[in-house]
């Protein structure tokens, strides 16, 4: 473990053992089963980073009730049911080195435990009887799925575009940060300046933290990763590294590319290659600068808050966004 | 058309056009797939019963405001929304006469358009700014899919128990009947007294109408019903007529019954006679007379309110809810 993460981890481990309470108090399913399948992807090993956001952002504001952790699960739990369907759309296998659920259980069980999970979280936003809160985090769940059906109607779009990538990563990825850290503000009834800050660390540091995520594909080995590597190429997933390599690639070598990520049968040989091409055309460097930006523009939005340790770990989490290895 | 449909639809025709409206303007998404997909369950010749119940409910409760027919949208998106994850789990192939979406699109689609839909649902909600509400409906959704759940869990389980079947449809099918008429009694302010009586008018609607629709299955021809007759049989689901007969049944009789059942390629000969032997064993008679006595404790729980034509219309709902053939 990196000296950054243990720092963070140290800093925050009464935060993270009470959000884990939470989870575990929050559930309350009728069924037996619906809590198995919630509990095999929510206790699986998570990081609980959006949570523990929202947490720290309600600190950073001065929170002074007693429900920033109960409120903190509504976002943990719209992840899982994210993580539920989105696996299964994904026909992926493994997820942190487990089967995935559809795979233990059926289909029809990962989608209607997605939905309650869905539905779990919204119920929870419905508590805190704040219509703004509410209405933000309703919001969140139609961005979501917009981000992840355009993601799938692009599917071995070869043509996608930059600015069509990051409007798919803002929707799938960055509203469910930037709500975690805004919604703080609202129960704490910060100022709107601090609000819109909030809502910018948590907006740019998802950004970051999915070009981070995506570029993992390229430059984890499995065994560190607990899927399988070049995943996304397999499922046509495009992303800002292959977009961008695409782009520079002259005619020839972009056709050579194209076949390469068009057959999902691809050979470890061919994809190791294709890494190379990514990397000598630029796409794994341009895609860590602009997440480099990214993770400046959510520092930056910081700088209107006091230097409190709160704050300074909210500057560590968003350099640990990109030093992450998983 | 029966005369009491007729008589229904001439009364509410201005409110049904006005809902058909609202559903067209509140839909809202990002992209024109999620348009088209929305569109093909929410506009295929659906009733509107629930919205409808909602406009009514207001008006029994002398509601003045705007949004009725707005915030009915809810109810018909909550509702295409579980339709879209029921046909995706059931694999049904035919939803009123007509490919369902995960067949013309695909179940990744389905799958996610059905996420949106339940967002929106609760995005229009949320929009009430009425905390109550907003509770009422995030409670539904979790309600309806622990109810899928549960009858998921429970296919092909021949031990399954009326009071189990009841848990079933009231979770997946009354408590959004139940929500539509609560919800105008929220919005219109109306006394407590008013909203149970609307909630139990939902709520014994709701039941007799998921017993009406469970026995639509045997007393129905395909062409008339749009999808296979026997398909709840064939998806291994029992329903209240198959769990009476069962219970009735001597040894013998009732493992020729299970062995049928059991068998998803069982032949039109075998389901006729198994229908027939529903009949005798007084699965059908029962069932209808517990849906009978549920439109009745409906009916009499509109009788606090003053015998207007709202009422009236309310009243006829009810009795067609018994006397529809699809």
């Amino acid at each position: 473990m990196s000296d950054l993460k243990k720092q963070i981890l140290s800093a925050v481990e009464d935060d993270l053992q009470a959000i884990e309470q939470e989870l575990v108090t929050n559930l309350t399913p009728h069924l037996a089963l619906v809590r198995k399948v919630a509990s095999h992807i929510l206790f699986s090993g998570g990081k609980r980073l959006r949570p523990l956001l929202m947490v720290l952002a309600a600190r950073i504001c001065n929170y002074q009730g007693n429900y920033d952790k109960t409120f903190s699960t509504i976002f943990e739990y719209l992840h899982a049911a994210t993580l539920l369907h989105d696996d299964l759309i994904d026909g992926a296998r493994l997820r942190r080195g487990r089967l995935v659920a559809h795979s233990v259980w059926d289909n029809p069980t990962a989608v209607l435990v997605g939905d309650f999970l869905l539905a779990r979280g919204l119920a929870i936003a419905a508590e805190t009887g704040l219509p703004q809160v509410i209405k933000v985090i309703a919001h969140i769940t139609e961005e979501m799925s917009q981000g992840e059906i355009h993601q799938l109607q692009r599917k071995k779009a070869f043509d996608l575009t930059e600015a069509e990538y990051m409007e798919i990563i803002r929707r799938k990825t960055a509203v469910l940060f930037q709500g975690a850290c805004r919604i703080s503000a609202l129960l704490a009834e910060a100022t709107p300046v601090m609000e819109a800050a909030l809502a910018d660390f948590g907006l740019h540091l998802g950004m970051a933290f999915q070009m981070a995520d995506d570029l993992l594909d390229y430059t984890t080995d499995s065994a560190v990763l607990g899927k399988q590597v070049g995943a996304d190429l397999k499922e046509g997933k495009l992303t800002l590294p292959v977009i961008h390599a695409l782009a520079n690639a002259e005619n020839g070598v972009r056709e050579e590319m194209i076949a390469v990520i068009g057959d999902p049968g691809f050979s470890t040989t061919q994809f190791e290659k294709l890494v190379q091409q990514l990397a000598s055309l630029g796409g794994i460097d341009y895609t860590w600068r602009l997440a480099h930006q990214h993770i400046q523009k959510a520092k930056d939005a910081l700088h209107l808050f006091p230097a409190t340790e709160t704050r300074q770990i909210m500057l560590d989490i968003a350099d640990y966004a990109l030093s992450r290895k998983l």
